[in-house]
């Protein structure tokens, strides 16, 4: 076991981060520094202070991140429409690299030489902390105590909680039997009857939002405003990220939309089944592709699309700060420079409809020359003609040769 | 004006390609051959037999072609989870392919010399029509009479119309403002006042969906067979390629489900305006990605979501018969081989949820594994320190360099 | 024919072009202002001033674009490592967008409302000229005499020259029987005898480099600078970009080096048999690829990899001034910023050899790591235990179920 | 450590795998079947029977694989143009995965349960062949004593070699102070002065190739036939697959033909400097882009061309025996139908010169189309209008929203 002076530990203030904070210090024999942060789980984050004190904590921090959060993690990935294997918002991801970042940059203030995290060895959280430690501070160490002790089952781990002194009343902390992680972009389930993936889950596992069943029987209109492809109002009013994206979440709660149920593969080989709330981004997925829609250029829509598969696996995978995400994401900024303008969404019970959508200084959509009726010679249709036949050419010398 | 015997003209029985039929008599002095085919556009065809025998046709092909778009084109694409732009299900481009190579068949039974359509020059349909044709008999000759006539305006048609005894009730067949097309697959709007983005459709123009405000109050649920990618069952019950789409349009329908508002980007570049109902194509959909999730390798499902794009485009740009869709396509079908099991879906209120799949031969999914649990040595999580340590080489050795 | 006031002609002085000069101030009665640009082609451009001022033209642009040529153009297209069907360096694409800029440019300065170029119909070149046009002023009106005229043949354009005094003894000025193409990048050779591609060029064909052959007996070595992926010196000398290029040419030439031979798919449809020289470009991609070999991140440099051949393609087809391309531009762009150092070539007949690499601040290649001896532990192989495990488990996995 | 009953290792009758052989025999108390290949490495694999009765082994596989390796190994390669980072054959790569096989197909043969191999812990070849190992047969046990004993230096094997008799002299076997491999593709040398990329490798480290410098004076003309996208015949001559590549390597060797010296990217996360000799690879990689450069079309050869990064990654890391690579290769397979016909070389001191090329049955090199000469209607130059005009729409709608 190598010698550590001080590790940051990014501490929740429930019982597994509370076991791991005494274990780092009782078997590393290091001081702990706690590092609390609200990202919008929507949990209390004050409490960890009182817990992290009474285990002998002298370096305590807490913040807010969550403007933080949406505008430079969560916004960005949106540009990109981002989805893993064609449906995963990714909530739990993206929210992953900040607090590596944070944990690292305590860590340089602090003077400690080691960050310590409470992800098991079986899941993707685990290589999203330690790949955005390492390329954040290459000399870092790194504490993964699931991976390193023998707390192997869950009774282990409460007989050391009570042998520490540690309140085990916070195992009831959740009241949920599911393995979870929330922030503002969402809310996730993995475990127990989850892990047969032919059974539907039961009602009462969703938090976030009602069912579309139980939403409103009347539709309700929303209209977003974009620039430079971010959100940045709704219903006419200036929001700011973390502000707009929580209403949206509210929205979409109440509408009961956001709700995914899946079997995704994680990078460290197995397909693991995930149960997600995304209310608020399920709808500002809808509306960007939208705004997109008349204000990309056909090919630079197509471009972004080709490599977005490419990138949600990046992010996905815990590369968020590696060059190559960086470099991706140069080309996906640029892109959104003509982003501008106002989607009308239309939310009803699960439903984000698209019912309207305008750029008055971007659009590239010209009626004059899509229209039916007549053009006034905006477009030749003997155009048509030639760019059909060059385009069959080299089809129709293949069909010679029996291609 | 090239020298024509005999054209193969796609003819719906409609007002304009009996102009379009007369026209090219007239105009070419060429006999012409009819072709009527139902894919599933929910009008008689039988009809348009008078309307060609009126007009002097000796030789009429009227046809079902419905399980051959299904089996052929329709599964082919949906093996890829094709989408168009993000959104769009491709319903009137998979058509094109095979009214094409029909016409070029006929043409060779009937020793015709050209081969014509009745899409104008602005839209996607004049390519995919003639891409088709090219490729499929390079050295066919192509009419497409909106083109090259001087009827440039509605009025001018219906006066051509009079003037020729054209029977002009014809106009009214579809009692609709919408330039409109129908298969098996789909039904779209275009035109009118969809010409301006910023404006929610009417009510009334849907017509193979209720809305989800009217769809029934409570859920259904719908099991779907898989076999090698396939939908091959309903609840339990076989059913032809056909026969399941058509249920699932009617399910779809029932509920809701698949209308769509976009603007997309044409092949002849420029924007668009579309509105589509998609019933049974966005059910299947979710359906195939959810058994691709548990019986598709995760490197293989990766790669066809990273080519699904270009696939896409190349279906909607016309490209069906081109030798680079056809290997994709091969490439596509052999990751199909264990995409077999079922899938267990809730329908409500243009909601298609998943609740549960599994595939007893070929899932992939392997609780021992993944489980919170203790999994009995099946996984070894000190694996993933050097997992991560490898992975994060790179990153560790730029940020010496801060890269 | 449109009513045309005054045309922008990219006018070489030769004989074709001479003809279009005349062919456009006849048949569309316009004014015509002249543009001539030396990019490299190793012609004086001085002369096309007598001969357009004899054709009565009152406006004459000649210009010495070769730095700009190189600098905007040339050296963005290297740092991308770009080869269009895998072997072609895009000598003549890559100077049609310079070309159309200025052309445009002119046409603003000088109040003209159209633009004309020499390129046939049948080529890439008229494609590139005209997209470049259009995406710089989308209105302006494009001749391409080629595609207008009645001049179908040789002897119809020597019969309208000598009926319009245009001197004929300009057919000469090549002296080759080739369609030649020529600037700083390259020369390039296609028609005649090259239209079987069965056959082997004559040796005379060659104009910028001696056979590998006829090169030096002894090699010469070259030692190249980078400074953010950009070449800046040769053998410690700072050089300008053109006079870089020039330079690199020239020792290209001297030693045989890149001379090619090969079939290229056009965009307009065919295929194609060219002849190139481009001596300094081979040196330059060979050096530009040994400089990121040990600057650029792996997953930095696969991604460049990845895109490259559909940013090869973008040039190729003339989309160099669409968005997408400038898109791309911009992630190429920012990858190069640690592409710094220098490079040792060995130049020897026909050869271009790598012999040392090195970059003192930015090298990321780690000989304490790497290392057969040992490391002192800067690497675990411990490590690639878990990393190979990790990396097996879903082959493990599929291969359980005979996937 | 793990009780095993037998293992089967990948012997090469070496110092290093005699080590291996009795520390195996020693540590695990277990059997060993010792497995040695002749695929092409240039050594005689009948003196490994006899080290390894010495050592008391008793079952002894020693197999001439060269056929199978050139056959389903080299050439499939060989279809998709695979060169690694733009400049790497991946003579090494692909050995590996046809070793792996042989072992566990002996390991079922013989009832053994584990598998070794000599590579050590910071290479890719590890890799290549332990995801080989574990994708063939899941269960297998793997022991990478490079990884497990404490022989951690050169010194510390050699003293161990002592100890048990192992004859010493093998040492001295390659007379090389480099770390090689070898085989019927290629050559490699690693380590040594080679850690220092900024310096050139000495001429006396070569071994297949003479330099360009000592290369005949004559060129040498040289024709290959291919079908379906392999070689089949050298003038005139019909060859088996590891004949015909041994010829080239012959000719290859002979005229200074396939080094190389790069950096390169290992999956391990660390650049590393290597020296290979190709020769007959990089003549059979230019001679088979050549007959594609006419009988491919030219959207399948983008296509290939595109992906061909991806595979070329994919086998350098070790994937052959993936289900994404096998499906990569059936696309690659079915581009090949058309790929038959004759390519002229011309080979002089390192050039590998392409002279001709020609398909009679299946060529798409149209020269009535193509021609500068008069085509009489093959192509019609008007056409290009239409297709510039309808391709720059998007591109001219952009400009007016001054993109």
């Amino acid at each position: 076991m190598k010698k550590i002076n001080k590790a940051v530990l990014a501490f929740s203030g429930g019982l597994d981060t509370s076991v791991i904070l005494k274990w780092l210090q009782d078997s590393y024999q290091c001081e702990v520094v706690t590092f609390t942060a609200d990202i919008g789980q929507g949990e209390e984050v004050e409490p960890a202070r009182a817990k992290a004190k009474q285990l002998g904590v002298k370096e305590i921090y807490i913040e807010d991140l969550r403007e933080e959060f949406v505008r430079d993690f969560v916004f960005p990935m949106f540009r990109a429409n981002t989805v893993y294997e064609g449906e995963y918002l990714l909530g739990t991801s993206i929210a992953r690299p900040l607090i590596a970042k944070r944990q690292i940059e305590i860590a340089k203030e602090t003077g400690a030489d080691a960050v310590s995290h409470g992800a098991t060895g079986k899941g993707n959280d685990q290589v999203r902390f330690e790949l955005g430690y390492y390329a954040l501070q290459p000399d870092i160490h790194v504490i993964a105590p699931w991976r390193e002790w023998n707390l192997t089952s869950r009774e282990k781990l409460l007989h050391y909680a009570e042998q520490h002194g540690i309140p085990v009343e916070m195992k009831k902390k959740s009241g949920s039997p599911y393995s979870m992680d929330a922030n503002l972009l969402h809310i996730s389930y993995e475990g127990r009857v989850l892990e047969n993936p032919a059974t539907e889950p039961e009602e009462s596992m969703w938090r976030w939002s009602v069912s579309p069943e139980k939403a409103p029987d009347a539709p309700e209109y929303l209209d977003m405003e974009f620039k430079r492809g971010d959100a940045v109002a709704l219903n006419g009013v200036k929001l700011s990220p973390a502000g707009l994206l929580e209403t949206l979440n509210v929205l979409g709660g109440k509408h009961g939309i956001g709700r995914l149920d899946l079997v995704e593969n994680r990078y460290v080989g197995m397909k693991s089944r995930g149960c997600y709330e995304t209310p608020g981004g399920v709808i500002l997925l809808r509306a960007h592709r939208a705004i997109e829609s008349i204000t990309l250029d056909r090919e630079v829509a197509h471009l972004k699309d080709d490599l977005m598969p490419r990138y949600a696996a990046l992010i996905y995978n815990g590369y968020w700060w590696s060059p190559e995400r960086k470099m991706m994401q140069q080309m996906i900024d640029a892109s959104q420079e003509k982003v501008n303008g106002w989607v009308r969404l239309k939310l009803y019970k699960g439903n984000v409809i698209v019912v309207g959508r305008d750029s008055p200084a971007d659009s590239l959509f010209d009626s004059t020359i899509a229209t039916f009726e007549d053009d006034a010679g905006a477009y030749d249709q003997g155009d048509a003609a030639g760019f059909i036949k060059l385009n069959a050419l080299r089809l129709r010398i293949a069909a010679k040769r029996k291609y």
